[in-house]
């Protein structure tokens, strides 16, 4: 699986880009259920901002290795370093990541199992798609400790109804994967050993896709989430425009007409 | 059904208001699924401020004729002008038209039927209301030809959570009218053969409330929507305060306190 | 239940905190199912601003006395007083109730049953966070009266999918608990005869969590939602690392390490 990893003890492994374009980051503190080390968030961030560059990569799904997908910063590393300026440095670092995730040309898929707590649920609402192991359980837990998911409430407040989101994060209380898919916090669930699978379907769908469609849809996607409609639609008027002057689209509009399958040369 | 119309093949059938004040607007392009052709998008337009204006319509019913309600752009057309500027122009028609359904005072309900999309989708999102018989289906599927429906994104991201919308953006795929209704795209499913009747008795309702407090009350929301929520109250406050002015608010009130039914000369 | 009150008919019975730190407030006009009259609305107000400087009041529970949570406001008070200038005051009177329930640094939680109507949905909306009995109806129902409800449309279209909310203001139309819990409008459902023992184990949770975390927290909640998600992540990160200074969240983070319950002094 980490073929790709100069070291198996790394805190994060990176499987290049597969046949299809698929690459795969797999977060490998596994004693530490994929705590978010500085070095697992620095690990990230390069890694994201690494296969943002890559062309060749077209989808990136974001898994856990061992028994949990993460749950959240490293609370050993935050207490021995009690500085308020630290703290400000540390949640800018994961800010970052978790930007990053948004603002990559790629679709990021969540593979989630096991449990995605504090800064790990985060994680999982900021990327642009997730899949659920039907065990999987999510929490904004900081509070339970005396500190409460302030950051994670971006991301989920901006996925769920807010009196859901605020039930999850002032009881620190766990939902289900299935109370996890009715409420927008992941897209589909299915059972742990069909994890895999499904996440390889969703991916490969998107693969199908042209890139620069892919990667223009998504940017403006989440503009567009932050103007008045009227500048929305502009915008996006303005995207669409340019994404029909594309080969692809001109080839993929022709295709249809001639009721024949688009012949790209990109996916 | 389309005996208002000049022309029985003209590509929007047209409707006067019946007794109630109910307005029906028929794309009627069955053999092009009504494909929203720069013909369709301009009598739409055209059709929906003719009906702003007037006083007598309370409601009105899109519904598109023949198996589908509609299926977006008109591909063929798009395909024969490949041309930056001339795509511009044509995103900016379609966003005025489907702004003149969110701009009129009376509310838009969406009759869906069939397939609703890429714009198909975006028309009903963009509606007030929508009703689908329970075999009706709805994707943003441009993407699968290599453009992404960003303008569509524009409607389906202010209606569905944000994953399921981009979900729906990234893989082009279908989901039910079950799956609508659980979103938040459509108001009520109903089996089709009694998807008339459900429309009506909607529609119903909204032509037994006075027309003024309607209208007043529709431009409020989709004002106040892009608002922060002190300064939405300010303007609701005082929309509030104007409506409950009217002698149709102050009827209705007296008449609540008599335990009578109102007496409106206007519904 | 009152017996904090000097008055028995006021029409507002404020219960100080219990030994855990709940406070009870209950609207008590009952003949007129709770409606906000001028009195009632400034009663709330001046108790919710007095509970906000109460450090001891960690939880406020807002209900209703007798058959219904609330009907709206009080319509025999507006009809007596038709003036725009007297309804422009009255609107913002209860906006400023309202608002002091989210700016409040405590959560406040809704105990739902019989109706909630008009401005008494507005007010389970604009809670934290809301619990219903199983037989509660919610509904919009000015426009019956030719009242748009345009100021709890604020607070609806905040909490609701737009056309969910939007079905409401339009049809007036009651929806029961379980489709306001499915909506997002109600975190929780119980039968009525366990809607106590379920809002108090709910407050308990909450209150077993420090209270400095829990007001920054809420505080933030409110503010980020109205932000960028960049401004949004860099306020929520200044507030976390404060939070994390606090000495409640580094014993919190210390016992975790510990695998130990935390020693806290304020809770």
């Amino acid at each position: 699986m980490a073929e790709n990893d100069a070291r198996v003890d790394a805190p994060l492994l990176t499987e290049s880009r597969d046949a299809a374009g698929v690459a795969r980051l797999t977060m490998n503190r596994p004693q530490a259920f994929n705590a978010l080390s500085e070095g697992l968030l620095d690990a990230l961030t390069d890694a994201l901002r690494r296969l943002a560059a890559d062309h060749s990569v077209r989808v990136v799904v974001l898994a856990g290795a061992g028994k949990a997908f993460c749950a959240g910063h490293d609370l050993r590393e935050m207490r021995a370093a009690p500085s308020h300026d630290y703290y400000r440095r540390l949640f800018d670092r994961c800010t970052r990541m978790m930007m990053a995730i948004q603002q990559m040309p790629q679709p990021v898929i969540a593979r989630v199992h096991g449990i995605a707590t504090a800064a790990g649920c985060q994680l999982v609402a900021m990327c642009d798609l997730a899949v659920a192991a039907d065990d999987a359980r999510f929490a904004v837990s900081g509070v339970n400790l005396g500190l409460f998911c302030s950051t994670p409430g971006v991301a989920l407040s901006r996925n769920l109804h807010r009196k859901q989101a605020m039930e999850m994060l002032l009881t620190g209380d766990m939902i289900d994967a299935a109370s996890a898919r009715e409420r927008g916090l992941v897209n589909r669930v299915v059972p742990a050993d069909g994890l895999d699978d499904e996440v390889a379907r969703l991916a490969a769908s998107i693969c199908a896709k042209p890139a620069a469609a892919v990667a223009a849809g998504k940017g403006l996607f989440y503009r567009q989430l932050e103007m008045g409609i009227e500048a929305a639609y502009q915008l996006a008027g303005q995207t669409m425009a340019c994404n029909m002057m594309d080969d692809a689209a001109l080839e993929g509009v022709q295709a249809f007409i001639d009721k024949r399958s688009p012949s790209w040369r990109d996916s």
